[in-house]
Protein backbone atom coordinates (compact mmCIF):
# COMPACT_ATOMS: atom_id res chain seq x y z
CA UNK A 1 0.00 0.00 0.00
CA UNK A 2 1.36 3.42 -0.90
CA UNK A 3 2.42 5.85 1.98
CA UNK A 4 2.05 2.31 4.54
CA UNK A 5 4.93 2.02 6.75
CA UNK A 6 7.41 -0.60 7.39
CA UNK A 7 8.10 -0.85 11.32
CA UNK A 8 11.38 -3.25 10.19
CA UNK A 9 12.26 -0.89 8.05
CA UNK A 10 14.76 1.23 10.64
CA UNK A 11 14.77 4.25 8.41
CA UNK A 12 11.18 4.43 7.28
CA UNK A 13 9.40 7.21 9.82
CA UNK A 14 7.00 4.42 11.62
CA UNK A 15 9.87 3.02 13.19
CA UNK A 16 10.24 6.23 15.03
CA UNK A 17 6.71 6.71 16.06
CA UNK A 18 6.88 3.08 17.05
CA UNK A 19 9.88 3.82 19.44
CA UNK A 20 7.73 6.82 21.02
CA UNK A 21 4.82 4.95 21.89
CA UNK A 22 6.04 2.10 22.70
CA UNK A 23 9.50 3.50 24.53
CA UNK A 24 9.03 2.89 28.29
CA UNK A 25 7.86 6.39 29.08
CA UNK A 26 5.74 6.91 26.10
CA UNK A 27 3.64 4.05 26.68
CA UNK A 28 2.74 4.82 30.00
CA UNK A 29 2.42 8.57 29.48
CA UNK A 30 -0.06 7.69 26.46
CA UNK A 31 -2.06 4.89 28.65
CA UNK A 32 -2.45 7.70 31.73
CA UNK A 33 -3.93 10.30 29.78
CA UNK A 34 -6.57 8.03 28.45
CA UNK A 35 -8.36 8.76 31.68
CA UNK A 36 -8.63 12.42 30.83
CA UNK A 37 -6.62 15.24 30.79
CA UNK A 38 -3.55 16.37 33.48
CA UNK A 39 -0.85 19.02 34.12
CA UNK A 40 2.93 18.22 33.79
CA UNK A 41 3.11 17.44 37.72
CA UNK A 42 -0.30 15.26 37.89
CA UNK A 43 1.63 13.19 35.37
CA UNK A 44 4.79 13.35 36.96
CA UNK A 45 3.75 11.82 39.83
CA UNK A 46 1.15 8.89 38.49
CA UNK A 47 4.33 7.83 36.26
CA UNK A 48 6.16 6.89 39.07
CA UNK A 49 10.17 6.68 38.19
CA UNK A 50 10.68 9.33 35.38
CA UNK A 51 12.48 12.42 36.02
CA UNK A 52 11.56 16.12 35.11
CA UNK A 53 13.82 15.60 31.77
CA UNK A 54 12.38 12.60 30.86
CA UNK A 55 8.89 13.62 30.99
CA UNK A 56 9.50 16.66 29.13
CA UNK A 57 11.33 14.76 26.36
CA UNK A 58 8.58 12.43 25.95
CA UNK A 59 5.57 15.13 26.40
CA UNK A 60 7.56 16.61 23.43
CA UNK A 61 7.82 14.25 21.44
CA UNK A 62 4.68 12.71 21.58
CA UNK A 63 3.27 16.63 20.99
CA UNK A 64 5.39 16.56 17.54
CA UNK A 65 3.96 12.99 16.38
CA UNK A 66 0.68 14.35 16.66
CA UNK A 67 -0.37 12.03 19.89
CA UNK A 68 -0.47 14.64 22.49
CA UNK A 69 -2.31 18.02 22.63
CA UNK A 70 -0.20 20.93 24.97
CA UNK A 71 -2.80 23.89 26.01
CA UNK A 72 -1.08 26.58 27.91
CA UNK A 73 -3.49 28.69 30.10
CA UNK A 74 -2.13 32.06 30.52
CA UNK A 75 -2.40 32.71 34.51
CA UNK A 76 -0.04 33.03 36.80
CA UNK A 77 1.45 30.36 37.51
CA UNK A 78 1.08 29.17 34.19
CA UNK A 79 -0.57 26.10 33.90
CA UNK A 80 0.27 23.70 31.09
CA UNK A 81 -2.27 20.32 30.44
CA UNK A 82 -1.71 17.38 28.47
CA UNK A 83 -4.45 15.36 27.02
CA UNK A 84 -4.58 12.88 23.83
CA UNK A 85 -5.71 13.97 20.42
CA UNK A 86 -8.10 11.72 18.68
CA UNK A 87 -4.87 9.97 17.01
CA UNK A 88 -3.46 9.68 20.18
CA UNK A 89 -6.69 8.32 21.59
CA UNK A 90 -6.44 5.37 19.13
CA UNK A 91 -2.72 4.75 20.02
CA UNK A 92 -3.62 5.05 23.80
CA UNK A 93 -6.10 2.33 23.54
CA UNK A 94 -4.22 -0.11 21.97
CA UNK A 95 -1.15 -0.04 24.03
CA UNK A 96 -3.81 0.34 27.26
CA UNK A 97 -5.45 -2.93 26.31
CA UNK A 98 -1.26 -4.45 26.09
CA UNK A 99 -1.06 -3.49 29.52
CA UNK A 100 -3.83 -4.58 31.10
CA UNK A 101 -2.91 -8.06 30.33
CA UNK A 102 0.46 -7.66 31.34
CA UNK A 103 -1.08 -6.71 34.68
CA UNK A 104 -3.23 -9.80 34.48
CA UNK A 105 -0.98 -12.19 33.72
CA UNK A 106 1.59 -11.56 36.45
CA UNK A 107 0.95 -14.54 37.97
CA UNK A 108 2.41 -16.43 34.60
CA UNK A 109 4.99 -14.41 34.03
CA UNK A 110 6.81 -15.29 37.47
CA UNK A 111 5.95 -18.76 36.79
CA UNK A 112 8.05 -18.77 33.84
CA UNK A 113 10.81 -16.68 35.29
CA UNK A 114 11.47 -18.73 38.17
CA UNK A 115 11.26 -21.66 35.69
CA UNK A 116 13.75 -20.43 33.82
CA UNK A 117 15.85 -19.56 36.74
CA UNK A 118 15.51 -23.16 38.51
CA UNK A 119 17.07 -25.06 35.11
CA UNK A 120 19.76 -21.91 35.05
CA UNK A 121 20.64 -23.60 38.32
CA UNK A 122 20.76 -26.72 37.64
CA UNK A 123 22.97 -27.02 34.16
CA UNK B 1 -7.94 -7.94 42.24
CA UNK B 2 -5.05 -10.42 43.92
CA UNK B 3 -2.01 -10.56 42.19
CA UNK B 4 -2.92 -8.08 39.39
CA UNK B 5 -0.15 -5.55 38.92
CA UNK B 6 0.28 -2.02 38.12
CA UNK B 7 2.46 -0.94 35.11
CA UNK B 8 2.41 2.40 36.76
CA UNK B 9 4.16 0.78 39.80
CA UNK B 10 7.70 0.51 39.49
CA UNK B 11 8.62 -1.67 42.23
CA UNK B 12 5.82 -3.82 40.59
CA UNK B 13 7.19 -6.94 38.22
CA UNK B 14 4.40 -5.81 35.37
CA UNK B 15 6.60 -3.18 34.73
CA UNK B 16 9.72 -5.13 33.95
CA UNK B 17 7.55 -7.25 31.62
CA UNK B 18 5.95 -4.34 29.78
CA UNK B 19 9.31 -2.84 29.42
CA UNK B 20 10.54 -6.28 27.77
CA UNK B 21 7.26 -6.20 25.41
CA UNK B 22 7.16 -2.47 24.32
CA UNK B 23 10.81 -1.81 24.44
CA UNK B 24 12.50 -0.80 21.21
CA UNK B 25 13.84 -4.53 20.10
CA UNK B 26 11.18 -6.57 21.82
CA UNK B 27 8.41 -5.28 20.98
CA UNK B 28 9.64 -5.69 17.09
CA UNK B 29 11.29 -9.04 17.68
CA UNK B 30 7.75 -10.79 19.22
CA UNK B 31 5.91 -9.26 16.35
CA UNK B 32 8.05 -10.45 13.88
CA UNK B 33 7.94 -14.39 15.39
CA UNK B 34 4.10 -14.09 14.91
CA UNK B 35 5.28 -14.97 11.06
CA UNK B 36 6.44 -18.62 12.43
CA UNK B 37 9.82 -20.24 14.27
CA UNK B 38 13.15 -18.07 12.91
CA UNK B 39 17.07 -18.56 13.86
CA UNK B 40 18.89 -16.08 15.64
CA UNK B 41 20.31 -14.75 12.18
CA UNK B 42 16.87 -14.73 10.48
CA UNK B 43 15.79 -12.68 13.42
CA UNK B 44 19.16 -10.33 13.02
CA UNK B 45 18.77 -9.82 9.23
CA UNK B 46 14.50 -9.41 9.62
CA UNK B 47 14.66 -6.55 12.68
CA UNK B 48 17.04 -4.09 10.44
CA UNK B 49 19.77 -2.38 13.07
CA UNK B 50 19.71 -4.77 15.99
CA UNK B 51 23.20 -5.44 17.00
CA UNK B 52 23.91 -9.31 17.96
CA UNK B 53 24.51 -8.33 21.59
CA UNK B 54 21.38 -6.46 21.59
CA UNK B 55 19.48 -9.67 19.91
CA UNK B 56 20.91 -11.84 22.88
CA UNK B 57 19.75 -9.98 25.50
CA UNK B 58 16.53 -9.33 24.25
CA UNK B 59 15.78 -12.99 23.19
CA UNK B 60 17.00 -13.87 26.71
CA UNK B 61 14.91 -11.94 28.76
CA UNK B 62 11.45 -12.50 26.69
CA UNK B 63 13.03 -16.53 27.04
CA UNK B 64 12.75 -16.34 30.78
CA UNK B 65 9.30 -14.21 31.03
CA UNK B 66 7.86 -16.67 28.99
CA UNK B 67 7.11 -15.43 26.19
CA UNK B 68 9.98 -16.66 23.54
CA UNK B 69 10.78 -20.74 23.37
CA UNK B 70 14.37 -21.41 22.62
CA UNK B 71 15.01 -25.11 21.27
CA UNK B 72 18.33 -25.62 20.38
CA UNK B 73 19.27 -28.72 17.90
CA UNK B 74 21.61 -31.18 18.48
CA UNK B 75 23.52 -30.58 14.69
CA UNK B 76 26.21 -29.20 13.70
CA UNK B 77 26.83 -26.57 13.54
CA UNK B 78 24.18 -26.02 16.28
CA UNK B 79 21.20 -24.84 15.17
CA UNK B 80 19.19 -22.37 17.82
CA UNK B 81 15.13 -21.91 16.56
CA UNK B 82 13.29 -19.22 18.41
CA UNK B 83 9.30 -19.21 18.44
CA UNK B 84 6.55 -17.57 20.55
CA UNK B 85 5.30 -19.61 23.83
CA UNK B 86 1.07 -19.50 23.83
CA UNK B 87 1.45 -16.50 26.04
CA UNK B 88 4.24 -14.95 23.82
CA UNK B 89 1.00 -15.26 21.02
CA UNK B 90 -0.98 -13.20 22.77
CA UNK B 91 1.58 -10.56 23.39
CA UNK B 92 2.48 -9.83 20.13
CA UNK B 93 -0.86 -10.02 18.79
CA UNK B 94 -1.58 -7.18 20.28
CA UNK B 95 2.01 -5.59 19.55
CA UNK B 96 1.22 -6.29 16.14
CA UNK B 97 -2.34 -4.44 16.19
CA UNK B 98 -0.67 -1.57 17.30
CA UNK B 99 2.39 -2.02 14.79
CA UNK B 100 -0.41 -1.81 12.35
CA UNK B 101 -2.15 0.80 13.04
CA UNK B 102 1.33 2.97 13.51
CA UNK B 103 2.31 2.18 9.73
CA UNK B 104 -1.40 3.04 8.47
CA UNK B 105 -1.25 6.09 10.01
CA UNK B 106 2.26 7.55 8.71
CA UNK B 107 1.07 10.23 6.61
CA UNK B 108 -1.21 11.34 9.83
CA UNK B 109 1.96 11.50 12.20
CA UNK B 110 4.06 13.45 9.20
CA UNK B 111 1.45 16.27 9.12
CA UNK B 112 1.65 16.51 12.22
CA UNK B 113 5.31 16.66 12.75
CA UNK B 114 4.96 18.88 9.80
CA UNK B 115 2.51 21.42 11.09
CA UNK B 116 4.61 21.21 14.74
CA UNK B 117 7.79 22.44 12.92
CA UNK B 118 6.15 25.24 11.16
CA UNK B 119 4.81 26.34 14.24
CA UNK B 120 8.59 25.98 15.82
CA UNK B 121 9.98 28.38 13.19
CA UNK B 122 6.76 31.11 13.20
CA UNK B 123 7.59 31.89 17.17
Amino acid sequence: MENRGDVYDHNCPSRVIANHATGQWGSLVLAKLLGGTLRFGELRREVAGVSEKMLAQTLQALERDGLVHREVHPVIPPRVDYSLTPLGTQAAKRISDLFGWIEENVPNFRAAQDDYDARRQNV
